[in-house]
């Protein structure tokens, strides 16, 4: 927090509050980074005796008078005639914030707090709100509305496997795995609906690119075709990569930048890979899924964003909308092999509804609440879901789904 | 959707896909509303054959011209020259959605996406979508950033009644009651933070005013006093209803408005109300809770929003911040009886915290990964937990939260 005395200007009476990144000890003067609201605010300390009381990590309020100068990070400083150490620390740091090797990712999070004032850390979850603001922005300009839809549910929406079970009162129930029946639903009403919430998938294996909590990005609307809805994601994610473009200093910490992005996102059929992958004489065809390294295979070739579309209806859960030859109005949004989003047209027709959910094997008696609306007119509708967490990785260059979530669940992190 | 050849202008070609809302027939004419992404959208039919295509609750497409018109709601209709039904109602409604009557809200959440085609409860979610957006608009501006924090976690934030477990893998956990001790720890590197995300309480009984499944909005911000962050939460509220004021159009289906807003919101200390309700006769001393009753009927006396401040720190959590006499410094936002926020400062001081959570009946043990970080300088804090739906139900004037949450759950209900 920064109170100045009427305008930024030479001479002006301030008082600062904020946490002490760095100290640089001259002969005479010594100078301060203090973090201000997320912001390095250089103070300059001309007192000795008061220099002493500043310690890196400790939380200080400084009162003084501003010095325009370029040679500080905002073009003044302060120079502190006063200082009071609101909450200094009490142990040695687990690590120095400032130093360029990296603790380990274990270390990082057992101490998040600390690591977050690394500026690495910090700059990935400005970027992140950011990205979060962009994406917003530009769904409400198309006509989105926001809404929340409840995360402890009766029936798996996708099918059942991956599910944490909750004791509902007297009850079993489950956490959503995605708001997938919920926004279908709501196209009833609304037509454009979105939502930015957390999903939950039980994952037995801990890699890089999987948590059991998630962030996802769900859309969906009424009377779009496939390809619409990939114009829809495409223009999103231009909007978003456009908008950190021109906030440049987001990136500055992180020696990383926004990807490229091609004029227009190309699309592959599912089968056209298939046959590229043959033809590079793997052991694959047309049915079975595509398995990490096939995607990474792929991916590697096809550089940046790209579009796998029309995949087989088997690899697709019940709602997806069957086109001829057992293909389906389906796409997934792909990033040099990393999934990032699937989506694509849906079943609105209350019978076809019933018959995919009993072809895909699940009990229709579950569903019963979710078919029942469709009885009354539900429009034809599509949508996707993006992974917001793995759409951050992506943005600042990050291997590591554990690096661009606060505080990441996974098959043995439950704390902090 | 509706998509128009070039401007909106009299004659222009013009393609609008919907749902339809009501028919009226004329001699020679039919007008049908359609909702066209939320609002209505005049269609004049003069073909009584094609006119009979039309059903109320069916998906259309239509074609036709542009007519400019002032008795229309969009100021222009469109004169329909071709239809097609993209899906029509197959059943009988479970309730006429332009009714005056208003079904039994039972009625309405079984049927919830129908029930969400009556304009009143459209209207609902409309102010609740914008609602949210003046609020990160604010909180935004001045100086926030959005995060994510778990909602499965190892300990109870606030002492362990009211949880719902989760099997975590081969573990218990539980959903998090709030990101009470996740966002006070964020606020060591972000300083000021919020979050607009899910919460769970297993309430035992079954108000108008709980639910197991809520939204809430959480702010902390480093070194803040008590009052300025009531002074934040006020100036919060007013900008969100100041926002919605200037949309009366929002509010017309409602035939309600945004309540009234004093200069400045009043402030009573818990003494003050114990020694009021002591001079109406009711059987209460200081230290006692306020139940709903006495909330109730001092709230009918102060009107309005108004704030309870400076709680025993026995009524209050492990967090707070305690000042002499055993009061704390903190705050409940209210409206007429209803509470709405809570919050205050902080205990900052790791030894103090840690004293606190004893003195609580808590085990430190389970706390240790929170204490953590405060031997690290963590700044001065404060902030406050808002309800985000009960915030919704005053500026609608709602009786009951089931009516401005999509899919509301509690003791009985888990469906839809």
């Amino acid at each position: 927090m920064l109170l100045v005395d009427g305008k930024i200007a030479e001479g002006a009476a301030a008082t600062a509050y904020g946490w002490v990144q760095s100290i640089r000890e001259q002969k005479t003067i010594t100078f301060v980074i203090l973090m201000e609201n997320r912001e390095p605010l250089q103070l300059v300390i001309k007192d000795k005796r008061l220099a002493r009381k500043v310690k890196v990590h400790a939380s200080i309020m400084v009162k003084g008078r501003v010095a325009m100068t370029e040679r500080a990070p905002r073009g003044y400083e302060i120079h502190v005639e006063e200082i009071s150490v609101l909450n200094k620390p009490r142990k040695i740091p687990p690590f120095d914030i400032m130093a360029k090797e990296e603790p380990s990712i274990d270390v990082r999070l057992d101490y998040r707090p600390v690591d977050l004032r690394r500026p690495s850390s910090m700059a990935v979850f400005k970027i992140r709100a950011r990205a979060l603001q962009l994406f917003r922005e530009y769904l409400v300009n198309n006509g989105f509305i926001e809404v929340n839809t409840p995360k402890i549910i009766a029936t798996a929406s996708e099918g059942g496997s991956a599910l944490f079970p909750v004791m509902y009162y007297d009850r079993q129930a489950f956490l959503a795995q995605s708001p997938q029946l919920y926004k279908e639903e709501l196209t009833m009403a609304f037509e454009r609906v979105f939502e930015i919430g957390p999903i939950f998938r039980a994952e037995q294996s801990r890699t890089m690119k999987h948590l059991s909590e998630a962030t996802s990005l769900d859309v969906e609307a009424a009377f779009l075709s496939n390809e619409e809805i990939m114009d829809l994601i495409e223009g999103m994610v231009k909007h978003v990569i456009k908008g950190l473009n021109s906030e440049p200093q987001l990136f500055a910490a992180l020696k990383a930048k926004p990807p490229a992005l091609p004029e227009r996102f190309p699309r592959f059929t599912y089968s056209e890979i298939i046959e590229k992958l043959k033809g590079l004489g793997e052991d694959i065809a047309f049915g079975d899924d595509l398995t990490q390294k096939s995607l990474e295979e792929f991916g590697n070739m096809a550089g940046g964003f790209y579009f796998i579309t029309e995949w087989p209806a088997k690899l697709k859960p019940f709602y997806i909308m069957p086109k001829e030859n057992g293909l389906t109005s389906s796409f997934d949004l792909m990033y040099m092999g990393l999934e990032l989003a699937s989506g694509g047209q849906r079943i609105h027709d209350p019978v076809m509804l019933r018959k995919s959910i009993k072809e895909h094997g699940l009990p229709v008696s579950s569903f019963k609440f979710h078919i029942t609306p469709y009885y009354y007119g539900m429009p034809p509708h599509g949508g996707f879901g993006l992974g917001v967490d793995r759409f951050i990785m992506v943005l600042t260059d990050r291997k590591n789904i554990r690096e661009v979530v606060l505080y990441p669940r996974d098959l043995r992190r439950l704390v902090p």
